[in-house]
């Protein structure tokens, strides 16, 4: 229990919620923020002037209004000049951005992980993006910080990957390891993957307007970002949303995590290259490749798509049980089944979860697409900015 | 997002601030209470002399404090003086309760619930708790609000109670039957048995200091109240938690929902009473008669006892994987159960949920017994005194 803030609180917060607002909104008119933010137009003169001097939002004239009378000033973030960086370590790449304050990516690099990278091995060239994206930035640019998700179980106070089965990673040290290679940079999150993607999809994509969320993604595994009441659940350690370990199938087969006929093992990628007779191929292409095949009509790629359809919808069925949300996401290689699948999956999904709890529910696909990792990743450096734009 | 508050709902936080403080801790120093809530000294005198003047806390000096100098007041919530009603609807009986401030249960009432009462046959005893409670009410005391538990799904905005199957009711508007009936009070709200017995147990009970928690509530079904990141996750509509009808057993029985295998199926009532041999029998004495068997040596019993237990362990460690709790807390029949399979939960629990999000898990009874679902019924009625004292 806290008690109420002091005036220089409030300024400071404030000033958050404006930088936050067209930080998530983009350009916004004073008038619209005055409305929006329940504060008078003094204050919000006050406030963006202070921000503007700071270096975080500009302000200019509305280039046509076509209404009489003086226009409001438009406030919008300085996204070519505070920016973060963002790296995502997936399972079969590894990604770096310079993320502009709004989200926008200015500047982004690409490379293939080769599967059993180690963790040394993916710090290197990361660190190599980040050198790169640097020299590039223009001189006046402000950097915040980095973020980092990473496909696996992070430890939130230092970033330490517990286990990420589809990577390889078990007990590694991500956090500390980058902070060494980048040892000039400031402050580094590192978070789950399907974590900072449902905030993004929550934010800016195809959850706006949601406060009850499940993203769910697909990569090798499955894993989920939740939102409940407008906010994520990380759990005690940072390691809430491990959807892919809830055992669906006590008579399964065995998973990487030592126990038997959770949830991945019926959804993800192997499954499907299984039933679908392809156990000699694996990654994203070759799941994309059976979606392809089930669409042109190929009956065992069709069996294959049904299969794991059946056990997507029963899944999303019990978690709509648990958690009674207005929206389910459909990401990674779960979006490409889910496209193909999503009658199968709605009906599957509807004998399994009561009516009460998803009369509402909407079943959805990202709208940021690979880029939410990017952007949520950026969003975890940006954080501490808009929770004090004056820190420093 | 909004704006910071202004200086008069700042102070009516800070009252509200220091009321909940007295309300969940009781009797507190001024002294305590200017570390606790970070406030200087002034503030807080000024603080409890306002309380003190609308009547919901007193001062006085402490008994005896062994030291020097002024002894620090000490601030107590008027918990004789401010109550609330508390009802609770449950499988097998009806209770009703007025409760004081603080939490304290200051008189009761309870008659049996026989299976298939309907909604209007239960509202009519329970008014008649409430005017026998009310008669013997102190004349200056005073009423806040009535709250209202339910084993079974309600719809936040309006107390509809959507399903109940354990109950027996369908869409039945227990929250504006029992307005009607109860005509002069004023606010009265409607959640879940289970939700509200996990805020409570978080609040005074076997979860303080948890801020991630799942309450198990096991009467003839199963539901959860989950707090995660010390907020209760109701879900859109109010109807998060229902973890009964997780499916744990694709292969298993039909349930009371229409769907198959839900954990309830196999750790509910019927489930332990069918492996007992006892299928002639129902009700709690009947699941406490068979948990007793166990523990003296019937075999039949104890092998009941097993194979619900095992299911128990097998539905929280995908709970654990979902949401990485702190605490589990056995609550209702699972309470009993639990105590007597607690090795075998814990190792079939283990053998489900992942190291990671298991390693700092406390297995727990609740503290609070069955009053915790009264408690937390007057907690509703509370909150909108303790969201502002002064509101009237």
């Amino acid at each position: 229990m806290r008690a109420g803030p002091t005036q220089e609180e409030i300024r400071r917060h404030n000033l958050g919620t404006l930088l936050r607002y067209v930080h998530v909104h983009g350009a916004t008119s004073r008038a619209e923020l005055t409305t929006r933010l329940g504060l008078n137009r003094s204050t919000i003169g006050a406030l963006t002037a202070e921000l503007t001097t700071a270096g975080l939002v500009s302000e200019a004239a509305p280039r046509e209004t076509g209404r009489a009378g003086r226009p409001s000033l438009v406030v919008r973030p300085e996204s070519s000049k505070v920016f973060a960086y963002a790296l995502s370590i997936e399972v079969d790449r590894l990604r770096a951005a310079r993320v502009g304050l709004g989200g926008r990516i200015l500047d982004r690099r690409e490379t293939d992980r080769p599967r059993g990278m180690q963790v040394l091995d993916a710090v290197e060239p990361l660190a190599e993006f980040v050198h790169e994206l640097r020299r590039e930035a223009p001189d006046d640019s402000r950097y915040v910080g980095t973020g980092v998700a990473v496909a696996g179980m992070v430890r939130r106070v230092d970033g330490v990957v517990r286990l990420a089965p589809t990577i390889g990673w078990v007990e590694e040290p991500v956090g500390a390891a980058l902070r060494t290679e980048l040892g000039y940079l400031g402050p580094l999150t590192v978070a789950n993957h399907a974590d900072v993607s449902a905030l993004v999809e929550h934010a800016r994509g195809a959850a706006i307007g949601c406060d009850n969320v499940i993203y769910l993604h697909g990569d090798v595994g499955v894993g989920a970002g939740i939102i409940a009441d407008g906010r994520r659940i990380s759990g005690h350690g940072g390691y809430g949303g491990e959807v892919g370990h809830m055992v669906v199938n006590p008579y399964g087969r065995e998973c990487s995590c030592g126990s038997r006929g959770c949830w991945e093992t019926e959804i993800g990628e192997a499954a499907l290259l299984k039933y679908a007779g392809r156990t000699d191929r694996s990654g994203r292409d070759a799941v994309l490749d059976v979606v392809d095949a089930a669409m042109r009509g190929d009956s065992q790629a069709q069996f294959a798509v049904r299969q794991v359809g059946e056990w997507i919808g029963f899944g999303v069925g019990n978690l709509i049980n648990i958690f009674n949300p207005e929206a389910v996401i459909f990401g990674g290689t779960m979006r490409d089944i889910y496209l193909v699948a999503a009658a199968q999956i709605r009906s599957r999904l509807n004998a399994i979860a009561l009516p009460a709890c998803r009369e509402h529910i909407r079943l959805r696909t990202p709208e940021l697409g690979p880029d939410a990792a990017l952007i949520g990743a950026a969003e975890l450096a940006f954080e501490r900015l808009l929770e004090d734009p004056l820190l420093g």
